[in-house]
């Protein structure tokens, strides 16, 4: 299938106008019944059909016997049937119409039985001759949180902020971790989709399409085991260039990558050869699952840095030791000021040590003008190209650093600011969220994943300036 | 001092029969403001002296004029005057028979003004001869929650839930960040102490302290740069084997090394030999706050594991693949079971891949019986040192996980269990602080935190095989 024709399916698949739900159940121990909720609860604004030969009505929806009988066609199917009934389900779906497939149902190649291998090559050939795209099998499913969508069977998942992060995982439980985190950290999501055992959508595929999806800021890729190599590093090389593509790879242990072989039922193989490939591909790695999420909410929020050098301001030395540290390891330059910031800056500050980059705004804490001035410098300091804000504060000095949220709100983000801003929980969390929601700065919990998340919009940055790393 | 008599000081410091606040005001926009709330905030259940000849009352207590005043003596004084007058102060404070200071106010060495260093060796002298232990210059307190007694500038510590974590801190901003995670986090502290510029009280007078105090199971240290190595070493090296140390030492960086040394006005030097050093004293060196509080929150409620053989319960494979690979880097061996524990696996387990050691007990969600008989199988397993369990869910498989509470309560965690249960808000929060507050396991956010938590218990656990390291 030609690529733009592919990409044209997915774009189906992932906006349906109606949906059925082959397996639909109102008894709550069922997926059915789970899916059926997230459809529901999700506020998906589409047609849905409970598909069940056996009830009348579902969540106060009419059922239908079979997907043929949808009223108008159903232009997704997700599929919660048991293993041995999908290949009838299949025919059924691409003889009356059926646009995309979300398989939930596991019992396929994964299982330690040659059946589940044929099954999975007998559904797969109906999906490929009938030309449909089909997440899973053994996936929790995908949701398109822009379009209201959620085909999963977890309905929490409609709990998250719409955002510009689409995650594409080979693991339901590190989606599952990265979506229920989100939602303590206040980040949004576009799309996020369990590709299960890969029919016929895989990373490639959901790369070239994501690459394409206009609503798609950064591309966050979970991954245990790649099976085609050649089109994967070539779509990431391909779409790198267009937005960031994140991937946390397990299996860097020996348990780790036997594990993730027999999982995904697809060759690992050693962990330094899918590093290297990655970088050459111009794709970000991360090592785990935390500066995963940081990394991606810094990507879909921040200007990229026009260079290295990071200006540290911060309402206390110590934290700004620790950001230095791992900016510094990480490749970032705690550069000097021009000195007409520096000579600003000693003018609000008195004669302590740190003035110069790092900046311990500390002494000025009761003097929201003075906070105000330095920052402002650092803004429009020519030598500076991101900013890290690190401020732990209480009800103490509460009024200082409400003094900055105008000047910060007013800044428009020309360079990437990430801040560290804690407070006790419930005193500055409503002001923290103000922030970031009128752009003006990407906030993470602790100093070191501020500046990490500053060092991997670098590294994104950094290999666009040598081409031939994208090439 | 002899030691002896020097912790007996120390306990008097931070268990006053009654408080002075010398600086104490009713004007927010004053440290002595704060100082008041946090005691009587606090719930100290001593008296409390407002020292201030310009007022009557502050906070509905009677103001007397000078600490002399103060009906019965005040034991600790807690000083927030201009450094100028802190000399005069600290006179009355050694003739009315005060037994210890919390020095908030600053400007004194940190100063680039050789007044700050003259007024600094004043102050120490009149400390020394009257033997009163000082906890500052330059800090924003200390606070004994388990003495509700929180004589610091911030009066939210007091939101900090009890425990026997101990910090010793060298900086206010990691003090007030480690808190306020801390609470997030539901994590328990017994003393919080930001040493400030260390007039007579350092990091080697506090360890002895804190190794000698029953109610300190884990002490935490967040270092800049030491001025006398060699009673430090010689006294955390006597204080580690009894228990616990961990040391956060930033600097690593060549700005935030120079940071430290400017900060903190003692020699910083190379982080090499700091780390080094560390290791020989049976210190557990770790490099960020958050892997330092989770590692706090371990050794604060698990017992140390017997050796490095470490079983991997998961909901789902991809965490399991996390943190195995997070094991296996940090040392930690993914063993196999004894044949009993793999048989019983097998007949509660559906013939998929994982069930060897990492377990995927996912096709058992359902089955509240079958995951129940897997942990419990692995719990009794010879062949186990310590337990990861890692669930990830929302409410499709609320039940299955509730089904496990009774068998991880009655367990009373014979080998450290770490987990990370993780649902979307509100869904399961409160019986995962059930389980921590019965002992049962110390829970975590990510898989890969948790297996990081369990490799630093077996860090501390493997320096006491080797006796030389703890001599």
């Amino acid at each position: 299938m030609d690529m733009k024709r592919q990409i044209n399916r997915m774009k189906e698949l992932f906006n349906p106008a109606s949906v059925a739900v082959i397996g639909a159940s109102d008894k709550p121990d069922k997926l059915g019944f789970h899916v059926m909720k997230s459809l529901t609860r999700g506020g998906y604004p589409g047609r849905i059909f409970p598909v069940n030969p056996g009830a009348q009505e579902i969540m106060g929806l009419t059922a239908v016997p079979s997907v043929s009988a949808c009223d108008g066609g159903a232009d997704l199917a997700v599929v919660v049937v048991p293993a041995g009934r999908v290949p009838g389900v299949f025919r059924e779906c691409a003889a009356s119409g059926v646009k995309g497939i979300v398989l939930i149902t596991a019992g396929f190649k994964e299982i330690d039985d040659p059946g589940g291998a044929a099954l999975h090559e007998e559904i797969a050939a109906i999906a490929d001759e009938a030309g449909i795209p089909v997440i899973g099998p053994n996936t929790f499913g995908m949701i398109n949180l822009s379009a209201d969508l959620n085909a999963s069977f977890t309905p929490e998942f409609s709990l998250l902020r719409k955002g510009s992060i689409s995650l594409v995982s080979q693991s339901g439980g590190i989606s599952h971790l990265l979506g229920f985190m989100a939602m303590r950290m206040d980040v949004g999501f576009r799309m996020i989709v369990g590709l299960g055992n890969r029919l016929n959508v895989d990373f490639a595929q959901m790369i070239a399409f994501l690459s394409d999806d206009p609503g798609t800021r950064v591309i966050v890729l979970y991954i245990e085991g790649i099976d085609e190599a050649g089109a994967f590093m070539e779509t990431a090389r391909r779409a790198g260039g267009r937005k960031p593509i994140l991937a946390y790879k397990t299996g860097s242990g020996q348990v780790g990558d036997a594990a993730s072989r027999s999982h995904t039922g697809s060759l690992a193989g050693s962990h330094e050869i899918y590093t290297a490939s990655f970088a050459q591909a111009g794709i970000i790695t991360i090592d785990n699952t935390e500066t995963l999420l940081d990394a991606a909410k810094a990507f879909s929020a921040c200007p990229l840095p026009a260079g290295s050098r990071v200006a540290v301001l911060s309402g206390q030395a110590g934290p700004s030791m620790a950001a230095c540290d791992v900016c510094e390891a990480g490749g970032l330059r705690i550069v000097r000021f021009t000195p007409h910031t520096q000579e600003t800056i000693n003018r609000l500050l008195p004669p302590l040590a740190l003035r110069t980059n790092p900046v311990d705004m500390g002494p000025a804490w009761y003097d929201s003008d003075a906070i105000r001035g330095i920052i402002k410098t650092v803004m429009d300091d020519e030598n500076v190209d991101g900013i890290l804000l690190l401020m732990m504060f209480a009800s103490a000095n509460r009024d200082a650093v409400a003094g900055i949220a105008d000047l910060l709100k007013g800044w428009e983000q020309r360079k990437p600011m990430i801040s560290c801003i804690v407070s006790p929980p419930g005193i500055w969390d409503e002001a923290v969220s103000d922030l970031e929601a009128s752009g003006a700065l990407v906030n993470l919990p602790t100093p070191e994943r501020a500046a990490q998340a500053m060092v991997n919009l670098w590294r994104y940055r950094k290999m666009h300036e040598d081409p031939n790393r994208l090439m």
